[in-house]
């Protein structure tokens, strides 16, 4: 069911250029383009991103064209000094793969029948020397130091390499080469998205609406990040997301209530206050109901029960995976057993892990990663608090 | 006479990076190429830029390839951001003339049968929007605030556009085009010649020198300019050359000997000594080497006679042009006299030029701009110390 306009432009919603008036006044008289950017990188997506591409989906639903851009261009030259990273220039068929894979992921929050795919080395290859000089003519060197990760470089007399003073001009071209109305982004995009808004000014005499939402933070409150381990992915199996998100930060509850659950916007501030008082409960509803989004309700409650058998009775779950290991005689030490089931990369690593004191071998706590242990087959090893295998052992010979 | 390699980076030049004696190494091993750029807008050359042309004409005659290079590149786009300015872009058909123009003026100095010329054009109008992020990642933003009309820009909060970052990317380019080991220019040229050594070292692991030579002052002292009328241009008649030569101010008389004669330095610096006590005896001397350099010695003869006879003595000249005015009954008032002989544009320049005292007719003082005066023709005119005409009557009739 579509949003309401007002819904449109507040919930979810961290700044609107140049005011959240005149764009519902726009979209009151007629349907815009909006465009959003995409980092072809071929990433997993995660509830983070879930953010934008909702808020996108909202557009959809009331009609409006969406656009979904490819930032093909940069990837294709990558960063120029950026001599010691590995991240090398993409290929376009790499970028085009990259892309299936971000159609596939967003698939569950966006309808792709109606938007359309674009990609910006299309024309910002094609722009001469001549043209990148008028396009930074429309800016100073004094706007751009504005900037405030500019400003902190020069703080730390960090080096500021010229060509990032030309990146925001890539970004701002798009938005003049497809005429669109609106750019919605995050709101660490917001000097991009506004060069975009002068140059459309400057070559159409046209407003471009600039709209940012909010930065998810990570399930521990930090930054959220792949390295951090602290995020959810939208292809999470049912059980995992929902368990992620009943990890949640106490306090970070209502944000993921507002941003992450279709959950009516009164709904959201009665949850967040109650969250005060009984933090698990409401994080069960915040569980349930994103899990919901993902997957069938059904799932959704499957896992919630699961969660519920598992983690507060104490009882193993439903479905275990399994690994199989070779038997041998005199027994299998665990930090073996640990690499063998995926629950460690490396014999180093196991060791770590169950020096941690979280390794269970049939709910027997093990401490020492050498000492042998004889298996019979069928043992449920856990790792932490949610990370089961069951061992199928192999008989040599 | 080719002058010495020490002469040659020493007499008329301001610095060398990185030094002197590592470009006297490779000079002294090989034949270089070299080149200067050469504004294609098609104004008339003046002392100030003979200064870099004998330098160029020195390595010329040592042997060294010399490029003259026309930045029609940014010649054809304009300032995009100087949208007050008349300036507009030159076509090409525009520079090609201007050009010859420049040629036939500079050719009194360099032998151009030897010489190239090279539009810029012809390379960075292809330079693509990828090629200009890869040049611009040579050069940090530091580097370019470092530039002192920058620095001056950012005290007074004066806006510096960011297509001004990338010029000294477009100089620095022609640079590696044409794979040249130096560049001579005037010392204002410093930051962007070094972008081009800049360039060339990361593109071709290659040194590229810049010499610069220092900047001619205007004869009355300040910054050399048509605008200020204190050029003394290379096609000037033998005259005229010598006498604006006699008007320059004392204390430039030694940089002139220096910059613009060929006298031996030994001479130079005796001259420069003498001049302190009989500074008119030693500017005749500077404008005859200099008039003889642009005329025949006669003509320099001449035009030293010519001065002495009516500066000095306060004669005619020998040869004074003429205009021709109707005649009126009741006489012509003096302003009408000043605009029909060329000595006014306007009858408001006229009335102020009479108004400063410097008019007279046959040795008579007039004042009265308006005040009719009876013609009888072949009378004098003379405005200032050195504007004579001929007064040529036409009959009515």
């Amino acid at each position: 069911m579509p949003v309401s306009i007002n819904q449109l432009l507040e919930r979810g919603v961290e700044e609107i250029f140049p005011s959240k008036k005149s764009l519902a006044r726009l979209i009151g008289r007629r349907k815009i383009r909006l465009y959003n950017g995409v980092d072809p990188t071929g990433g997993e997506l995660h509830l983070g991103h879930s953010v934008v591409l909702r808020k996108l989906r909202q557009f959809q639903d009331l009609g409006h064209e969406v656009i979904f851009l490819a930032g093909s261009f940069t990837a294709q030259i990558g960063d120029p000094s950026d001599r010691e990273s590995l991240r090398k220039p993409l290929t376009p068929a790499q970028i085009e793969k990259n892309m299936a894979t971000y159609q596939k992921q967003a698939s569950k929050i966006l309808d792709f029948s109606k938007g359309k795919f674009l990609y910006n080395a299309d024309w910002l290859s094609k722009l001469t020397f001549e043209e990148v000089i008028k396009l930074s003519s429309h800016f100073t060197v004094q706007q751009m130091l504005e900037r405030k990760m500019f400003q902190e470089r020069l703080k730390k007399r960090k080096p500021i390499g010229l060509h990032e003073f030309l990146y925001p001009l890539m970004q701002g071209y798009d938005s003049v080469h497809m005429d669109v109305d609106l750019e919605v982004g995050g709101s660490d995009q917001t000097f991009n998205m506004l060069a975009g808004r002068t140059l459309q000014k400057n070559y159409r005499k046209k407003e471009k609406f600039v709209l940012t939402v909010p930065l998810l933070l990570g399930t521990d409150g930090r930054k959220m990040s792949k390295s951090y381990q602290n995020t959810v992915n939208l292809t999470a199996p049912a059980n995992e997301m929902y368990g992620q998100l009943m990890s949640l930060k106490d306090e970070l509850t209502a944000s993921y209530l507002e941003l992450c659950t279709d959950l009516p916007l009164e709904e959201v501030r009665a949850l967040g206050k109650k969250a005060q008082k009984e933090p698990m409960e409401v994080k069960k509803v915040l569980a349930f109901e994103i899990t919901k989004l993902y997957h069938q309700e059904e799932k959704a409650l499957g896992a919630a029960e699961e969660f519920a058998n598992v983690f507060q009775k104490g009882e193993i779950p439903k479905r275990v995976p399994s690994f199989t290991i070779k038997k041998a005689s005199g027994g299998i030490n665990p930090a073996q057993i640990a690499v063998a089931g995926g629950l460690a990369k490396s014999l180093s690593e196991a060791k770590r892990v169950i020096g941690q004191g979280g390794f269970t071998i049939d709910g027997k706590k093990i401490t020492d990663p050498f000492k042998k242990i004889p298996l019979k087959g069928g043992e449920i090893i856990k790792v932490g608090k949610r990370r089961y295998r069951r061992v199928i052992l192999e008989r040599s010979g």
